[in-house]
């Protein structure tokens, strides 16, 4: 849609309705709102179907209010991702709609409820893993996409794995989540024939070098149709996953 | 459809068409061929669609030559990575209808031309990281898969990726393969709004640690919509893509 | 300057100025006050136009109130960095013109405000990133720089960064700082013709190994015209950006 | 065994059969045999049930021959691992009964068949990481242990390992090797009742990392009954095995 | 065992005493418990002589004390590690014979004493060892095994650890615990002549990064017959070892 | 220029001297030439003043040789790094302009010889630094800068590197090259009063890490007034110095 | 003198003074005090002119209280190391002669304080690399060495440094403290004739990754005459200094 | 000395004997030779008593020629470390006294051989670490120490080191050199009283890491008195247990 934007920008150049200068200015301009310390990307909607999302890790809280309320007010939902419960408190305030899922320490407002489609699996091998995997539940769900999750299935029980085969079989793209060995998605990924996102997660202690253990194994996946995101990156799981299923 | 054969294996059984030990040697025996030093998966092209792919690298010519005959006597398309042209002159004696890339160093035999579909687009930071990208290539084409090939975009010259928005736009899928800094991806994804699958390569010299570097950037994009696969790795990303476009 | 110090002292020992041993003596002790934990350069300010910068970090409050004393007695600016808010109350109490900048961590002594000469533009990718930006702004405004800045400019949302055009192509100097992906600092470089300093900060979680990613991103940087400081060295690069402006 | 030499030696020297020096100097010296470069430990037979293995790599070959030399003229069976093809030309010219397994690097001279117990299961992931499974294989035999070898049952072909189900659960003990992701070691000691030894081995490329990633993998492996040693390292897995399956 | 359950499933679905879609559900469905979060294996103890081992780090105090109630209830030991006195507190107000090892930090619930058998030795090498050491020996003697410890016996002192030669003749089984240099580990190994399951620990600093410097010692350690756990990890050693001495 | 040439670009289409889609084509394809394999950026010069450059490291000859011949046509200077003599041979043939360095490995082609201006200090610590050093002199001479060459004044004797101070106080900018301890670098810096870019370099064995050590070293510099570039890039740190030179 | 304690002891056996059982007994077990969780080694003084010293961290304060009691009973100096001051408070009730450094965080018990001979000289680069100094001196100290210590002396500042040219010159050995670049460490032994000890620190942030910068720094000096110690390791440093200096 | 140097200097200045400019330059220029590539230190005899030593790595023949014939002309012993058989051939071109070790690679010119006074133990744990130990004991040789060496005596055969029992106790000083596990340190310097140097090697496989391995070991030694130099650097060993030994 830039494209679209830049003919139209033209053409309104073209026709005498801007002048050169409000033309230079407009096509080095899309659409954000700058609040100095942080540019709200408001037009993000359009190129993707989802607005900015807005990772609360390092950020002040009076910082994460104002973007709040940047975006608050467009007719898009709004995410906020690793909020303490402090912070929660405050947006509360703002908007008493918010809703705050401790586990995945996300921070939602849902203008409209999504139709919820297609069938994401969120596979865990861990209790440990499951604030991660809630961070993509909660991530998947508020861009519209059905969840099915399964908790604890490592491959250190593999019989508690292969009960889930018609999850597996039936998913339009899987979310496989593991610390200490990973071992979980090359299994996983040896048995689906639709794509696997693979996360790895900093549960684990001494070799596992806070995620470093079960990111190399996923890397090193031997069974094809796996990717990687970053340790402990639900919300970066669910989003790439959103953007499959949503095709 | 493991799912299928396991219905129907116990309802032989159940009507004593096959024996307790044969309905459990059958249960647990997949049909795969034994090699003696390596087993050929060969149904996994009714699970993936699409055949098992051999690795050659760690493997002696003498291995490579018997698991191509006992994949060649299907009906399927047969792919061989990392191939040296020894390897190639060795297999070519045994069916002269393979082909070899030399840039991807990869070996195919195709039986039937699949019609090739959708659009998955290839980028390519650095002229040399071409290699890369030509393995995802013939892996997405022996698949089935319609590519567009754009090389040497790296963001040191943005009006050179820029000049490509229009493939980024139309792109069911993006392959972004890039060495040294690889900070294409990042930026091809702030642009996208499909699947960006991020490619790191070994290209580069000192701090890029044979493609840690370019690894790392990936796994830390701070646009969503990436996940990344093992460095060097083409054909993982080719396949994977695949797995998106082909849904 | 120590030459002709050198010369001097030689010529005075040649006019029996001063007897050997004190010739000795001196050759071997440029001036600097000793305060026995801590040597405090006090003509740093002739070698390189700016008195000596403390490093608050690793030093005990007693250590620098006793280094503050020593150089608050000269003519000379003074610049404390990564202190407390509770070693700036203990300052103050000493001289209650120091200033605090809460989100670099600096306290700054200014005696003379300096003329504040060229352009040296600041560019941060995220807002997380904004105190080690405003350590290098504290640094280069007390050396004598005159600073635009722009925060929030990260390569995920490529037009904001794009209408920054005209202050890359207007800055005498850049300083780019990013963490996670680093994918600023290339981007920014293909843009610029001036010289850009890169500073990769630890802001970031799981594989950006507290820095680590952005620093190798920036170092195997495509675009030249690129080096780089230490991770979250915001002081060094206002620093080194000043040596250039300066010139 | 030293215990009693050293009452022995007590006694004989009570009964002045021995002199104090002659006392002190068996002390310190139990039996080997020093060649200068090297000290041959004929008594680890006495100990541990198996003589000293010569490790080739990193020694010349005339250290090599000299060493097997000293071995050769006691009773015992000779192990030499990472030993080149031109290395066994050599030492066959010295005793035309050793043996070499070219895949394995291992040169053998087994003076008396020791009758094979118990039952040892070596399992591999990959065809690539064959070479480290028939080192193992050498040393165990030679050893005096019953193998069963089972290769190619990497995870992402799930039913090729659970054939061997049986194999599994009638183990003493079990070495399991894997490059890459390393997950057959989690998958097979989750079914396993019996000691697992993984074998970590550098086949892979990219974030393999020469056998980093199958190494921390099965170090972080979430299945209990698991132990690891060096990559690559077929001989110590054996070794350790046998004094297992030997109890 | 799962084999006789399949056969046994096999019979009653030939004999149409279950339906095929209860032959299919079974037969994907060992039995476990599933609480959501957690799926507790409680068949376990069949195959390995021991039921699940709760790790209660990176789990709520919550999930903790429902997976406690799970096990309670069965006829089995229960042991959790990695315990907090906190959860302590609370799992004794469930079942007020549970036992707490504060060094170790485990939790025991010991339904019937099991005969302790054979002998392991449990060496470590400074005092600082003595927690994993601990968690070890809490995990061999709930499993049913005689121990016997040696604590603070490096080999900076030598002598210290020759005292104990008779121990290290006869155990069935050595687990050697160390931190910084690991050094006692290779000697250990050298004077043994049963197995060593060698346990880095993070003790140290500096250089020892966390437990790496042992770990490292431990892989490359020239003695044959050493296997090795994660850092720390005295579970995984006890479990381990009793395997062999249960043998 | 670029914001120039848009401008000119808008003015055009406005006065319909070219068309929108002539426009939308131009706005996004600044000029560059397509090889295929490599898109040549011709209007770099404009933008910074010299040609992009070529590493040829990574590139087949063939590719190299198109390349050369794409540049070779403008009035430009042509700078072609990490070439094998063999290239040179090649290029050569193409026009005998050419000049080859074989200690920097570059391949020059000097259309008019540029004013050599200002004054930049080269320093390398030792002699196997030189090749190194070569090609930094050789790009800031190639981009018009006068360049004074400091050989094998490393630390370890310091009044090698006292010798210099002379070039140290006159220059405009150093580059301090270092491998091993790299420990030049910081001493450097504390007597110079200009900017210092230093170059770690692979040279040395061990723990040096194949330029891991000098790197860290020179990022966590004492002195300020240091930035560095990756290992053993010479070029980098010439074209940087470069651009601060001709300022 | 363990030789000379083994004659007496075959000597004692010879003519009937103690049984071979005693004789054994002693022979493995050298004077030490078992305290379960320690092993007190009392004749270390004996062997290396100075009791053991206790490393405090890691060790539960009831556990430093009962090894203090073991030593103090001694006629030997007591040294503990990394000591809170909490610590020291409970120390203190058993013996009020112990004294207490807070920077190096020692304890102290000199019963009879020791002729200071020789010259150590102890050199550290910056203010925040001072408790790792005063450990060294402590040490140094309570050995029997005289020391000089010169601090904040890094190459930052060369002049600082060459003020203690005597220093240097006069010194038997010389330790050499800094953390971040490490860099005073080569140009010290540069200018040394007498050997060096070097000692890396955690002092610093970013890519000095907790000390690993220096220490690659020290071990790659290009200077020789140099050996490292662990990074932190003051203790150290004293002690091996003091097995120089008592020479 | 440079001390005495520096007042001589100032006396002749003072007396007219020489101008201020000739006083300047003198007083900067220390004697040494500059072949431009290189300067020769032919002080350095004086200040350290040994005469530089060439690192022959990284440097080409040509250029070790030079500084070959630059060193031959003075009265002092040449030391050449890391040379080729083929560079051995051409300096005995140039005088053919030198004598080559072609396990240490080193070339050695002794004008006249100096007494060998003291007493050094070297000791190496496996025969694959035998290079270092020699390039280690030329160096010590040529610097007039009388060296013992003792090979092959790992921790894997505790009775093998045992018997060298004497030779620990009468070295002034012990260098320990071991690949792989490293454990021989801090066995040794358990039993030692003198300073015992530490030399990591290279020799191993897998987890040694290229030395990182028994590097880590040695740093983390358990027993004091240990200090380390880099992997593989025998030279670096002798120099500084020369320093020690002549003291």
């Amino acid at each position: 849609m830039e494209k679209e934007q830049i003919i139209e920008l033209l053409n309104d150049f073209k026709n005498n309705k801007i002048s050169t200068d409000e033309a230079l200015k407009k096509l080095k301009c899309m659409p954000f709102e700058d609040l100095g310390f942080a540019k709200i990307d408001h037009h993000r909607v359009l190129r993707n179907g989802f607005p900015e999302v807005v990772l609360c890790r390092g950020k002040t809280t009076e910082q994460i209010l104002k973007i709040f309320q940047s975006m608050e007010k467009t007719q898009n939902n709004v995410l906020l991702t690793r909020a303490s419960e402090e912070v929660f408190e405050e947006v509360k305030k703002l908007n008493k709609d918010v809703k705050y899922n401790a586990l995945a320490k996300t921070i939602t407002l849902e203008k409209e409820k999504a139709e919820r489609k297609g069938k994401v699996l969120v596979i865990c091998a861990g209790t440990a893993d499951i604030p991660v995997a809630e961070e993509a539940i909660v991530t998947l769900e508020i861009m519209g996409n059905e969840v099915k999750k399964v908790y604890d299935v490592g491959v250190a029980g593999l019989p508690r794995l292969l009960k889930h085969l018609d999850d597996i079989y039936n998913a339009n793209c899987i979310i496989a989540i593991a610390g200490m060995d990973g071992a979980c998605v090359p299994t996983v990924a040896g048995l689906a024939s639709c794509p696997v996102i693979a996360v790895p997660t900093s549960v684990g202690y001494g070799a596992s070098f806070e995620g470093l253990a079960p990111l190399l194994t996923m890397l090193n996946c031997c069974a094809p149709g796996v990717a990687v995101v970053n340790i402990d990156n639900g919300f970066g799981a669910g989003y790439f996953a959103s953007t499959i299923n949503n095709r």
